[in-house]
């Protein structure tokens, strides 16, 4: 991979705000930058030291283009771990272009989605499980995947694999060392200590692996079926499901949720919300098909929750047999689901009728998800199937299919030596499998590359990064 | 204004971008925002030089938010004047919240639309009109905008007012003073030079008003009348016409033209093109009225461009008669009116043909939008309508409305003054009309506001800026 040229690219959001930041790094990054700016005290660029900052005007020979404030980073200590200009100008989508543009005519190329990333990796920076976190922390959009990214950053992990596999390959050394004085029967390997290492080594694997079903959901969101008919409240009750963190969420994004196949964050995880229809028993064939697209969906859901209306049962055109018949057939189709039974609209019923509700369907939430009744209950209970204990321990989580997918072939090959020591295997037959461990502890940590594998990683990061 | 408050807002678009800035102004931004980053290089943010920068996390407690890197501004070298803080962290919309969430906790306080920039104006940092340019410059969308606003924020004429301002206070004291002697007769004001002084501010006054009409246009956009029937081919024409500025465009917007109703920018200066329908003879009383709403439309252009399809007439569904009468109908009605006639898909036509078209029509463009041939030429023809001289000459452009208004009062008053001298009226009389120049002078350079005022320019504003 070639860092000999310098690139360029906004690195904020695109469109129009106060400022905008353009992103300058590479080699001739300030001999570049530094004819184009003119500092209001006089001095280039060049002779900035760095992490300061300048004002003064972006210029286009004699005509200036805006006045912006330039920071300086030299060398190593910058982000790419090479010279890295960052230039902050008024944030209009014209002059964000102008300034581009005018780098680019100077000799800058525009940069690839993650190229900044990548370059901090191929400079050591970071390893490579550490860049693949810049991307998720960028969009992390809860409490949840924010902090998995953020430990995955600050090494994860990575840290655990990385001294693994680097015992793993001092024992991979000696018992290629014993190849070479193979006529001589000698052990440079000690064959206990190596079992105990690969012992230790198969706990954590398993325990990593273990881990992504907890870390996939909570980094993507936990996919909840709400089944119900239409008119229940499913909105109503999102919302108001939403509400405490709405503060938050709302002044940038602006929401109110008017689907209810959407994502809202609960106590810092974040819950995907899949609307389905009611699944009373019919015999019309449309219907039918109806109830089976609603199975479908509890069925990839990791978590069910029956809604229905109280205010239905009041005026009698529902019964609670109907909704124990209909809350059985679930049971029986899914037994190891979780299963949350809501009774919505219930500020209609009497005390009377609330305990006649709870004595007939056991389990029962009562809620009013207009006037806010038993809604923070039920928050909590719909947290309560998460396990967030592995969040809060700080254990290490693998949120990555990559790493995953690698964690998974290491697992293999470590169980193949671990079978071969078993039946003795000579040291020749050991070290393939040895290298294949250690092949994909590398993939991991970005020991082991090749441009195709960064390709596919960077590619998914945005433009700026 | 009380400026003893912190205040906080996103500086950078809103949404998901590498990085995002947040912004941190006021008395206690420094105190406020030290003890939530702990800087890699162990050093407290209060300990920093100003226009620094440095890296390390922001952290809530023991939890670390975000790794940001820190810049400082103190006292008056900021943009606002005051000790400024702005942090550049991963740029997901749940990172931005929670640091801005945490500042405002800390006793920050969010800001108003344009308060980075208000402040910038009560410490004295800029003139009124250099803020309203502020935002000016973050809306402009092409080359003259962009240059308006870049020479207002640079002082523009303010600079020209505030001097013709200074002299006139000068003159007002003098003869204000002689109001203090009014018994013993005497002339402290020379009466020559303040006449001499009264004639130059009316060349300056009349010239800036004058200025307006293309400032304003320049500004806001040029109206652009296109008549034609549908599929004469006016999408294709405005793409074709924004073909030498999409480059620079797109990478941003990433536009293409499907309505007609839009602005695009030709030789840096905006175009705002505005569909109507043909005009042909009707009897028809529905058609009648498109044909009414059309000459609506043209009224308010500033230029028309009538569009017909040269294929058409080849195939003899059209005459070049019937495009005639047409254009001879708009001509009668609108006299005064810019008005260029283009026959757009005429790749389909012999040299001959061309010729002959060419004959019975006067000033006719020959274009195939499709082909981009003639597009060019069209280009140079629209922009020759307008008067981009004062641009390149660099001579002072008034764009703002509120400051035309003060211009227009501004005159009036000094009028009366004029009137006054030749009249020889007494100093006391005088001295009321110099008052209310004055403070007209003073309402565009921001001598003279009120809190109404303020609001008024700075609700314009976006947040963060």
């Amino acid at each position: 991979m070639i860092l000999d040229d310098t690139i360029v690219a906004l690195a904020t959001s695109p469109g129009s705000g106060a400022i905008a930041v353009i992103r300058v790094s590479g080699p001739d990054a300030l001999h570049i930058t530094a004819p184009l700016f003119k500092a209001k005290n006089k001095t280039s660029l060049l002779d900035q030291k760095s992490h300061t900052l300048q004002l003064g005007n972006m210029v286009d020979g004699e005509r200036i283009i805006d006045e912006s404030l330039v920071s300086v980073f030299k060398g190593k200590r910058s982000y790419t771990g090479e010279n890295t200009v960052e230039i902050s100008c008024h944030g209009s989508p014209f002059i964000q272009q102008e300034i581009i543009n005018l780098l680019l005519r100077e000799g800058c190329r525009s940069a690839q989605p993650g190229e900044f990333t990548l370059r901090a990796f191929l400079n050591g920076k970071m390893d490579l499980s550490q860049a693949e976190a810049v991307a998720d922390l960028i969009s992390s959009d809860n409490a949840a995947s924010h902090q998995l990214a953020m430990q995955q950053m600050r090494g994860g992990f990575a840290t655990e694999i990385q001294k693994l596999r680097e015992e793993l390959l001092n024992f991979a050394s000696l018992i290629e060392l014993e190849l070479d004085f193979a006529e001589e029967d000698v052990e440079f390997a000690d064959r206990k200590q190596f079992q105990e290492l690969v012992f230790r080594i198969q706990k954590v694997l398993g325990k990593l692996i273990d881990s992504f079903a907890v870390g996939n959901v909570l980094k993507n969101g936990i996919p909840v079926a709400i089944v119900g008919e239409p008119n229940v409240g499913k909105s109503t009750l999102l919302n108001s499901l939403l509400n405490e963190e709405r503060a938050i969420v709302s002044d940038i994004a602006g929401t109110t949720r008017d689907t209810i196949e959407d994502e809202i964050s609960i106590g810092g995880v974040g819950f995907r919300f899949i609307d389905t229809a009611g699944i009373r028993e019919t015999t019309d064939e449309i219907e039918g098909l109806g109830i089976k697209k609603t199975f479908q969906k509890i069925e990839q859901a990791q978590l069910v929750m029956y809604l229905f209306d109280a205010h239905k049962i009041k005026n009698e055109n529902l019964t609670l047999a109907q909704v124990k018949t209909e809350v059985e057939k679930i049971k029986n189709r899914f037994p190891g689901k979780p299963l949350l039974i809501v009774a919505n609209k219930t500020d209609v019923l009497s005390k009377a009728d609330q305990q006649n509700f709870q004595q007939q369907i056991q389990e029962l939430h009562l809620i009013s998800a207009k006037e806010n009744l038993g809604v923070e209950a039920l928050q909590d209970k719909i947290l309560s199937f998460v396990n967030t204990g592995a969040l809060r321990s700080n254990d290490s989580i693998v949120t990555n299919s990559r790493h995953y997918d690698a964690l998974l072939k290491a697992q293999a090959e470590i169980s193949k030596v671990q079978e071969g020591l078993n039946l003795g295997l000579t040291g020749d037959l050991l070290a393939i499998d040895i290298r294949q461990a250690l092949y994909h502890f590398g993939e991991i940590t970005g020991q082991i590359t090749t441009d195709d594998l960064l390709g596919n990683i960077f590619a998914n990061f945005c433009i700026g990064k």
